[in-house]
């Protein structure tokens, strides 16, 4: 059963507890999938609108990716929890003679990329879903733009969440040159969803606010 | 049934839709309920181990609260919906004659005052679970830091969603001494939870960035 399958609170226990997955990757899969789901929110009070009319082709299209965006963060979740498994393992691994530490190395590096490889992907799908926000924060019903806008806000706080699922991982390589690549990447990905989400989201506020 | 119960994918594809709830105040809830769940995942990795034995009474008190908390915001998505309702009836009600505007009036600034009240005490619970995070990132686990440093993020994500809950019915209010004395409450609310996430987030990425 995939994990975007069980009940709420039945996963949200899990998550509270010692086993090793769901984790935070899973976490933040979850709070992505729930931004998409306010887009999806957004166009739905906004198509078949006489007053939106005009960009009823792209509100169809954007209706389209958006729900795209809601599957793949869904299924996110237990992309998280496949690739976290190998690092699990590979601790467990035994450490004593110098041939087991040489095979728990080269087993940890590989679980250590897979682990940091995952968040990695899960904030291009953050990206990918904060841009679509931003669009339907312009064009969708203004009588939901307070969804848009806690949409923005969840996004964002699912790219922060996955950048430090990265970081954990490549601080434990051994291969730094990898490490500082995966870093700069998670770097200029959280730069980039800053730039469309913080001038979106402060305008939606200022909006409500009557600022 | 409460929306807990809900399995995942049902809950975020009614969320979708435009059905009246849940809406944006729902999805709060269920990030909020994600922040907590992240910072009893922290405690669960940190109880009974030798090395935090020191802390052992302040871990057992923190389960304790966060647990609640937990249920606390998981019962938010519910009591929001609850909240909407009025609203979303007296948006219904006739207002072609005098009489009939006049009461439509008065039950929406009712509506009104209700469905601003359920984030603003939504935020308040949150802010309470941003100050057991901040704390669970100094006494728990470090090898679940990561954890926690994602559920502050998620904490202040709700945070802030939930404000833009309050700000779309302040800003319909005739009563305007009744909105400026909530949205100020909003704001400091905010100022308040910055001032206990951001520092605890900032220490947690710069330890796992190794700086």
């Amino acid at each position: 059963m995939a994990m975007y399958e069980k009940k709420i609170n039945t996963f949200l226990e899990g998550l509270s507890s010692d086993a090793p997955v769901p984790g935070g990757g899973g976490a933040c899969g979850l709070v992505g999938a729930t931004a998409a789901a306010l887009g999806s929110m957004v166009l739905s009070l906004t198509t078949g609108k006489k007053k939106y009319a005009a960009v009823q082709p792209e509100i169809d299209e954007l209706i389209q990716k958006m729900g795209r965006q809601r599957i793949k963060l869904l299924n996110g979740i237990d992309r998280d929890a496949e690739a976290f498994k190998p690092l699990s393992e590979a601790y467990g691994m035994p450490k004593e003679t110098p041939e087991e530490i040489e095979r728990r190395d080269a087993v940890m590096a590989r679980a250590l990329k897979e682990a940091a490889e995952a968040p990695l992907e899960m904030m291009e799908q953050l990206l990918e879903t904060a841009k679509l926000l931003s669009r339907i924060s312009e064009v969708g019903s203004i009588l939901a733009i307070s969804d848009a806008g806690v949409g923005l806000s969840m996004c964002r706080a699912a790219t922060y969440g996955a950048s430090l699922n990265v970081y954990i991982n490549t601080k434990l390589m051994k291969d730094r040159a990898l490490a500082e690549s995966m870093n700069k990447k998670t770097k200029e990905i959280l730069a980039e969803a800053d730039k469309i989400i913080i001038p979106a989201y402060t305008a939606i506020e200022s909006n409500l606010r009557g600022e």
